[in-house]
């Protein structure tokens, strides 16, 4: 605060009507190392941030003072220590300082900053190839001949995966052929922490994909899920290259919900996150609706999770749920989920909800 | 699916004891366009995702057929229509594809990328300047003597603008030379849209910068609010410069908060996130704690929003809350609020919280 460095020995009895006149014998502000030491009698002006003076133990706030030139004249007493913040009042040397597994966001970087370590040792950020394949494919800025698709998937993920932290890699839309299929997943596995493809299932022939990656060396872990929409997903490991290969459907709407469900968990781990943190967030929410399923996958229906007045809610989006419409996912923010064998969770009933960030 | 494209009156009476065989006159891959049109007794060879060819109405999957050449048996009659999707099922032209006002991201921009939006308008991201002022400040790298403080503000908020997609421009340490600090803001006024400074209180004399900015034409909205941390806040606006002052406390806690209550919103709507999401967002809480205030102000206190089985909960981050502890404010996802003239909020009580991104 601003005021009077004072010992509070001197100081305890003063009042209006007992006051106490002080020699100033130096002006501190905020930044400046005072030079003199306080006696008996002598007092330094001081300013919020400074530096205590050697011999002072308590701040006067100026409020309580009167200015005479060299001496300032004390009209309260002050409470013993008042407005002195010592070293160490709140942090130790020796404990840490952050805990691991956190994101550095504003509070970390101040604390860090503030302890002048300007070099400390992070996960770094995963890098994620992304490849679309499929010969029915175009860009988005290329002519769209009847038969043909837009290739949405690319973009999608590579924001999906930037969100995330993660730095994502577009190898761009690569022909169902068999060699430059192999060449291409070939150089991305060399170079990146994961490979997210989508489509890859070769006309008629569903092994086409992962034939080629069993070629080049790949652990396949996962052919299928049971969960609706996206039930193919081949998940894979090339132990060479230290690369998980994510073989996501090549619906769009089904390559959100798989990467939702199943991708961000391990890019979030990749990243550092501590176990606590890392896994998909379920909330559990009342539903407003009836939400179906044919029971015989776990099925995940989009729509709005929003905080009401006795917890979550959620709020199926309006349109069709078909995986083919891609249209109504704008905006989601959760999506429920039907359990395996479950048919229907009618409105007002409590419903498993994976929160989407 | 995979299968055959029939004319459904051809197929609809087909069962194991009563087949029919259809001749084969074209094989129609995903984004191959369809030559032929098909006449009863003909069909097309099709595939997941490919056009269907004239003539035809259904698809036959292939697990109830059986090829022999040219020719295929279709051994059970379909449903009309089935497997077919038709043009504008899920979006017609002249309905909004995406409405104002929201953040573009994975779902959005796989949207825009399916209907080959490749250029839309968007609003940009706020150019934030952040300046430190104070001559008792050193950068985190810089030796630090007796009395110095190292200023972390500059990188805190550099990366809470950045996580609110504002483009953060480093102004550094300003000393408390008027002139210098005068230059420094009418520079950084013309180049941002929201300009922040934290400190910028003069020795002894707490209207310095004040004064500044109103030589420099701007019209002060605020000049302080009641809330504890922070109660220095100078709000102010460049008309000519269409820039925004905000005048942060130096205090490292404070200008955080400061930061997360009033500036983050401001950067929200300015970054066009509609009426609705804009806001500082609340949500009620249990407090786990004792929350405690003086009254005298609106107190923020910091700590974990955590999701418990009965909604929201506060657990209120230990250690000191005064507001020279930076350290306990890492990994804190909300700010407890105790109202105006209120000192206790007991444990178990609702409290309104802050939620903190």
């Amino acid at each position: 605060m601003d005021g009077y460095a004072v010992k509070f020995s001197d100081v305890k009895d003063c009042s209006s009507e007992n006051p106490l006149s002080l020699k100033i014998i130096e002006e501190i502000p905020a930044g400046y190392q005072p030079h003199q030491e306080i006696q008996s009698g002598q007092t330094a002006r001081i300013f919020t941030g400074a530096c205590l003076p050697k011999g002072a133990d308590t701040i006067v706030i100026q409020e309580v003072t009167k200015r005479e030139g060299d001496t300032v004249i004390i009209l309260e007493a002050p409470k013993p220590q008042e407005f002195v913040r010592y070293q160490g009042s709140f942090y130790q040397a020796g404990t840490p300082l952050l805990t691991p597994g956190i994101k550095l966001s504003a509070p970390e970087i101040a604390i860090l900053a503030a302890a002048q370590c300007t070099e400390i040792t992070v996960y770094r950020r995963p890098k994620v190839g992304i490849l679309s394949t499929g010969n029915e494919l175009v860009t988005p800025d290329q002519p769209l001949k009847p038969g043909q698709l837009v290739d949405s998937n690319q973009y999608a993920l590579a924001v999906a995966v930037e969100e995330m932290g993660g730095e994502a890699i577009r190898f761009g839309i690569v022909p169902d052929e068999r060699e430059i299929l192999k060449q291409t997943i070939a150089q991305a596995v060399t170079n990146t922490d994961f490979l997210l493809s989508t489509g890859g299932v070769s006309v008629g022939d569903y092994d086409y994909v992962e034939d080629i990656i069993k070629q080049l060396g790949a652990e396949i872990q996962i052919h299928s899920v049971a969960v609706r929409p996206g039930k193919p997903l081949t998940v894979a490991k090339f132990a060479d290259a230290e690369c998980v290969y994510f073989g996501l459907p090549g619906n769009p709407v089904s390559a959100l919900v798989s990467f939702w469900r199943f991708v961000q968990p391990a890019l979030k781990k990749l990243s550092g996150i501590g176990e606590a943190k890392w896994g998909p967030e379920f909330v559990m929410a009342r539903s407003l609706q009836d939400l179906r399923s044919n029971g015989k996958r776990e099925t995940y229906l989009w729509g709005q999770l929003n905080l009401g007045n006795d917890g979550y809610e959620f709020q199926l989006a309006v349109g069709s749920h078909s995986s083919g419409n891609l249209i109504n996912l704008a905006g989601i923010t959760g999506l429920a989920i039907v359990p395996l064998n479950e048919t229907l969770i009618s409105a007002g009933q409590s419903v498993r909800v994976l929160k989407i960030i």
